[in-house]
């Protein structure tokens, strides 16, 4: 029988809060004991309480000095996140930590070594590779279906611009938008990024530009194997989340389309109309946010390899980095310019 | 605060056992007691231990004579089906019975003269109704979409034929798989079917005509609103369950399509290759299994109809015995003419 | 280098005129010297000296009498043409004539008599057979690509009704809409059709009723080889012309859906909005069209069988005569009872 | 009545005789009576004589000199494109002329200068923009149906690599076949390029490198209205022809996908099959070829302007020439540094 792995939650935003849930009631073999947060919400607190998880503070030390704690799940600002690494792993918990893995690549370095000197599990949530979409076309390229990748492209679009206050934060479009997409190139390419090209324009929302940010851009990417690629994003697609990935070889093109609400089609004199594609990430992620969790519980059951390494989300940081010093520099960076 | 529904089920089989998981896993609000079968085998019993239901046992006296308990759960063979449900509605436990209601209308008609007495709630389990897909055609016709309906299509086949033993007993395609798109039709077309005419063929395995059965039919409907309709049903799809429903209007059509594993598309010297449809009912209905329950779960706490009544239970089973009496006599049978 | 075959035409309508236009602009190797009708319109007239055909008249002896005619395409009235596929084939011309081949199967007898004592070829437009997308499936089902066909599903639906006048010639919706799909039911099964059974209602005009004909029907079809089929028609969609065919057996299943005018796809708050079918035959089979008579034109040059036979023609009507007589006595009808 | 236009075509190569049988066949209201080509081959002279044209030599003149012949249809080699321009507008014919316009701005910007001094309309090929599916995402750009133009994608690749002896005259990749591609930008976004950046890779076959071409490319493009874009062009697509667009906006995202040969769909245990692109240009735009004719005829006749100017082909030709030049010196370029 399988021992069930404990774990505490640092972080009880938005996704610390679906992770809650979704190890609460639906990760077999993994459950929550402890949550914790600068600031408890009285919402955090009756959601913790309905999930059956009694430890709730604003003390992460309750979780990196309890001994019954097998896991960590980092679910707080970016700008903690090397820390509470570097913590638990010398606590020697194993780590699940939200994506970006942090905001300098000495800080990330850094946390990665302390990861492997204490031999813990380092999982990073880049949960789309779990999505059943982009996974089977991983699994086409992989299975060498299409030949040598030659061309990836990444369509990624949320419906609607966060709000300000996310956005002071977050980095920006590359660190907490096209991140996914910068892992999702590699994934797919089976390669990692040598160079990128961006174009980058305030289309949307002006806020953006005042922040120094950008809400619609075109990152052109160079693979160490040779393909080159090319990532679109935009922070509005008023018909819901859009988010399609294809990889063309010398044997052929793989590509995925979104998922809709139903695949009803309704014919009239006015024409064809078909459901849109999901709203946003909490739809069309559902089962891939679970399938991460059930992966890393999987990983530190059997002691393997996890499916997304601590170095996947250095390789990200520093293609984002590159995107943006692009942006501002005009030019193509190479991801080696990036200390 | 909503007060939990505690329920008993009665019949361990396959979809026993999927309803057991689902209410303890997936819906809030039910709860399962007490789970009872004629007989106990090991794998039934280890699963209620892991699903926390603790009183497993052969008398069902126990679920009817337990005052604590609100709901049956009836997911026993065809046959006891009328026997439980007047047993629970005498005891005035709340009802969720598994299609089909019943083999024979006089019993049908006792039990639900039996409901009607008690007050109690009785949901039949058409389980297609809550699919996402099915669900968003009829909620079109119904909103006027297509106007008028004129014609109901229904394809509708299994992946592979079932078991020998179970054919035995299913009361055969008509009763067994047909079932569901008789109920399906009046469903979609909002009106109840008036005739029907069935031409039905062993075509393929000779099993099914050695027991008196077909395993491929096509029957056509009319329907009390002047609209016509057909089914299609095979025991055999290579390919995956194939569910296809389409209703035509005056103003135009609308139809569904399957629901596939994933969007992906893979397009070589070969050909362009999509995914195949989802294997079977465990897959497509998995969500349409537990929305099915939920319903049930608001209609008991509301004191509102349930979504499929047990005249639309009834209804169904004339339609089949209609069918049936079609594809002996070799004419088309009124529904008026099933007592 | 081949003879240019050289062709009178009989019957300057809707039907005659595109297949003139369509010789004299694309089917190499064959030419109209000589066009007749009852009446010769101005606009008939007109279009006749655009094509380049001189010879333009009343006298259908004008095509029989010309010793430089070798084929005659019999666009006229249904219940002229068994004449004169009689009269072509007693002046040894080559026949290509329009569906219905005739009203009567004892006429239709005979003057298969006589093609088949002439030696001549007689082709009839079944133009659907042409179809890239019918053929396609046509050719998956006889490549044996779904093994032993098992159900054949045909949905064809007309835009709009006809005019009155026309109803009133054209022997109704068995013998003027769903002959085609009688006759494709058979191409698709690569089996004849042995039984039928008709609903049929008037839900789209009351003119049809007051003809005594039905503007929207479901035909189930038995099959010579075990196969069991369902068409429906209807005479009103205003979404465009439907015609999707569909073979299910015992590998697997092949369908096709129908064309659009672009494959544009525009996805906003609103919905994704795709193009409707295409909006009739003119339209859908405009290619089929002109394949047909391309391969009128290879089966004359070469000597070979037609790729649509009187015999087919013959069959074609004797199933639609048991449809309606399905229709009038509410009981499965056997083509042989079709004398 | 109108007078039918005639045409002299420069150029016999598969092109040149693209558009003399698409005239003679498809076009009314024009004919070719002159056919020129530096080398006149057997198989040439037979087609133009099963064309019906009967003046077929090797000197121009004998176009620009005929007072009979309204207009000139340029097909021959681009770096004749711009002597043939001038000396058609001296002698005051209209112009068809295939793209490229020419490859040095200079002789390219002295010969609009004297088709505007001769006062005759120069149409150039880019005949995408006459693509059923193409024109119908432009027209749903330009009524504002997805708002102001935000991002534009342009997928185009061939089936197959070109021989080597066309590589070495066509210019290379931006020039014979992103050139198309640049137009298309520029004709969905409504807005002229303003600046370019590439990355280019020999994957497909050496040959390309060893003539200093690139086989793969991705150009991503900033808009004179704001928007950026980017274009994807591979020599190799093994499922042929693979030429999509898409636009996003600040409304919605309007897109095409490629035709088929059928809409024939085959579901076995395998999986779901369909038919491959239509296989390369001649297959996909058939019906654009005539379209862009049948527009030059209708300019001719009206004296209106032509769909696709003088002007358009310049901006193309400098769009392709930034493209290349970005792809030599690693940098963006912009469109005013191209003289």
């Amino acid at each position: 029988m399988t021992k069930v792995i404990t774990t505490g939650i640092i972080g009880l935003g938005r996704i610390g809060k679906l992770h809650a849930a979704n190890i609460q009631n639906s990760i077999e073999g993994m459950q929550v004991k402890t949550a914790v947060d600068v600031v408890i919400t009285e919402e955090a607190a009756m959601l913790m309480k309905k999930l059956g998880i009694e430890n709730v503070g604003t003390d992460a030390d309750r979780i990196f000095n309890d001994p019954e704690i097998d896991a960590v799940i980092i679910c707080s600002s970016t700008d903690t996140h090397t820390d509470f690494i570097v913590r638990a792993a010398k606590a020697g918990k194993h780590i699940f930590c939200e994506k970006p893995i942090g905001s300098d690549v000495a800080s990330i370095e850094a946390a990665l070594r302390e990861v492997r000197k204490a031999g813990v599990a380092l999982q990073l949530g880049f949960v789309r590779r779990f999505d059943h979409n982009h996974k089977a076309v991983r699994e086409a390229v992989h299975a060498g279906k299409i030949g040598k990748p030659e061309i990836v492209k990444i369509t990624s679009r949320d419906p609607a611009a966060p709000p300000e206050a996310y956005v002071r934060t977050s980095g920006g479009l590359f660190f907490d938008m096209m991140i996914h997409d910068f892992d999702m190139a590699c994934y797919l390419a089976g390669s990692q990024v040598t160079e990128v090209f961006t174009y980058g324009k305030v289309l949307v929302d002006d806020m953006f530009g005042k922040l120094g940010d950008v809400d619609t851009a075109i990152v052109s990417l160079v693979f160490e194997n040779g393909a080159i690629g090319v990532i679109d994003n935009s922070r509005r697609a008023p018909y819901g989340y859009d988010q399609r990935v294809e990889v063309h070889g010398a044997l052929g093109c793989v590509q995925d389309t979104n998922d809709v609400g139903s695949t009803c089609l309704l014919s009239t004199a006015d024409g064809v109309a078909a459901e849109k594609p999901l709203w946003f990430f909490l739809e069309r992620y559902n089962a891939a946010f679970i399938a991460e969790l059930q992966a890393f519980t999987q990983a530190v059951s059997d002691g393997k390899d996890v499916a997304v390494s601590g170095e996947d989300g250095l390789a990200a940081i520093k293609i984002a980095m590159a995107a943006k010093k692009s942006l501002d520099e005009k030019r193509p960076v190479s991801i080696s310019e990036i200390k």
